[in-house]
């Protein structure tokens, strides 16, 4: 058992934005939240996967919705408990642990917010090892866990329960309610035991998103190149370096979609690399080449600072490079490229294991 | 007390498709879940509203969905009792009687189903006296009773329960996810306690709808005028007898929406009549003038037979009477105009009080 307080916001919040590839929302936005959930009630206290009971009732809580959105219209704080407090209704029994469904951006530090709110412990570690855009894209479902009951609450008091025949049914209800609740909603779903969470997460994320924010701070401060920090811990590889020349976006069905083109600079001019995301960054093209694709980790950083860039603030002009690393490898099994591989996506093309320095 | 058997079902049918003013579905269908479970579970007891207990739990059980998605999609008759018992699992308590909620098409036949397959008694009325396209158009709403929580249940078994701050906002939640689920819903909502049911309920409207199908029919029999028959007892007013000569229709926002054009026969040769819609008809428009509209009853019969005709059973070519009859007097008050009035629905026009012969 550890404690989560202020102080470690900053690097857990960077580093989570790194881990979200692009996705998951602005980190800024989840950490002005958790630092005022902390600051009211307290630090948060950390279990390992490990310390958590059998029998315990791990409630992932989350934010749903567009992060193009996120960005004009902050979480109150007070959502994401009104979701657990619907949830625990229909279960009939209350969460003893809060764990974030994803460590990617404002998804890192609203679990955060709801454990310094509700005083449950946070377990390290998350269902994905990354973001994904869907709910349904989470190692419980490899292992049959129902995402739903789900429970959704809005800005305005809204709540709601679903409880669906599978997980691309409960996405696609709550989704479609997401959006007629303005886009952006709080969740608490895909509840596990005690007992399930070394097969339902990937442990430890919360200290890997704190090593790497880190890790990227003090290569910065100690001007080493906080890209490679962030690359060499997370085993990765670098796509390019360069600036982004374009970027479409829309947000559609309740994501944010798009893609962006950079051009090389420096030893990658004359490069070119094609990110296209759902929320997240999913496929990465180099020279016509697909180099990476989803579930595999598509990271933009801003080259100078090392700070991740989300999908909803790349803009034209950006001096970013990319680098991919490798997703737990639960992801790349064919159940798990069935449920967030590139052809889930649309994309025709096959999963592209990482050609690694 | 008295009981609906299977030899009730076609009258009630009959006059209820003509109370849902064109909406609330196709009543063959209905009429076929009604039997199947009358066949499997003897009659429905129908309570008098004067005979319902002050604190019983009165549930209304409707379709939702639009009713050209209804005419492919028959519910299996499993989806009301799944969405009824999700409603009682988050009341907390068990429903103690059935009742439409609307008089409309498919969903007087519901209630019969429902009644039938759970084995509760029948209240004898609904909450609007006719039919409305949405959810929070029910004197409920104007003497302040939520409906919510409303449980929603489709035909893949995904249920849904909504807890909204507003009938408003249940209506377009609960719609947006309907649509999702396939247009075409089961719902138990809007929960009446027995000493409601005077100021939230149209009282008799299930014997008014079995005493006007019943007239229809015999006219026919006698060779006498069905229309006329249904005219006089609902004490209105006929707007044109001629035929369709164009219908417009699309479904879109969970709808169907469009208008239809009629031209007059026989002693209406020369005029020519518009009819607005969304599942119900709202606006008749007469030479250029408009002569009724929501919340009065704007019926089409077939002119020769009596029988209803359905927004969605429109089409060139089909010999009509439209009748106009005056809504229960709670509608014309400025918050039942401001509910389900002509300005509601986006015309730019007020309420007309009917002209009646």
């Amino acid at each position: 058992m550890r404690e989560i307080g202020i102080e470690q916001l900053d690097d857990i919040a960077r580093g989570a934005g790194i881990l979200g590839t692009g996705g998951g929302g602005d980190p800024y936005i989840g950490k002005l939240l958790a630092r005022e959930a902390i600051r009211r009630h307290g630090p948060v206290t950390v279990a390992d996967i490990d310390e958590v009971p059998a029998d315990a009732t791990v409630v992932p809580v989350s934010a749903m919705g567009a992060p193009t959105v996120l960005l004009e219209k902050l979480p109150s704080g007070a959502e994401e408990l009104t979701a657990l407090r619907a949830l625990e209704a229909v279960l009939g029994r209350p969460a003893t642990h809060i764990v974030p469904i994803e460590i990617g951006g404002v998804n890192s530090m609203i679990p955060i917010a709801a454990a310094a709110e509700s005083g449950l412990p946070l377990v390290d570690g998350d269902a994905m090892g990354r973001a994904f855009p869907e709910a349904q894209m989470v190692l419980p479902t490899l292992i049959g866990v129902s995402t739903t009951p789900m429970a959704l609450a809005d800005d305005k008091g809204n709540t709601l329960v679903v409880d669906a025949v599978s997980n691309l049914w409960s996405e696609r209800i709550a989704r479609s309610a997401c959006v007629e609740m303005g886009c952006q909603v709080s969740c608490a779903d895909t509840v596990l035991r005690g007992d399930q969470l070394r097969d339902g997460l990937v442990p430890a994320t919360l200290t890997l998103a704190e090593d790497l924010g880190r890790a990227v701070r003090l290569a910065r401060h100690e001007h080493a190149d906080p890209v490679a920090a962030a690359r060499d811990l997370l085993g990765g590889t670098r796509l390019l370096t360069g600036k982004v020349i374009d970027v479409e976006r829309r947000t559609s069905g309740g994501f944010a979609r798009g893609q962006a083109s950079l051009e090389g600079l420096g030893a990658d001019a004359g490069r070119t690399l094609r990110l296209n995301f759902q929320n997240e960054h999913l496929l990465a093209t180099r020279d016509g080449e697909v180099v990476a694709t989803t579930p595999d980790l598509i990271c933009v950083l801003d080259t100078e600072t090392g700070e991740p860039v989300t999908t909803e603030n790349m803009r034209y002009g950006l001096r970013v490079t990319v680098i991919a690393a490798p997703c737990d490898p639960r992801w790349t099994t064919p159940a798990g490229l069935a449920l967030a591989g590139p052809r889930y996506f649309g994309y025709d093309c096959d999963h592209v294991p990482l050609t690694l320095a």
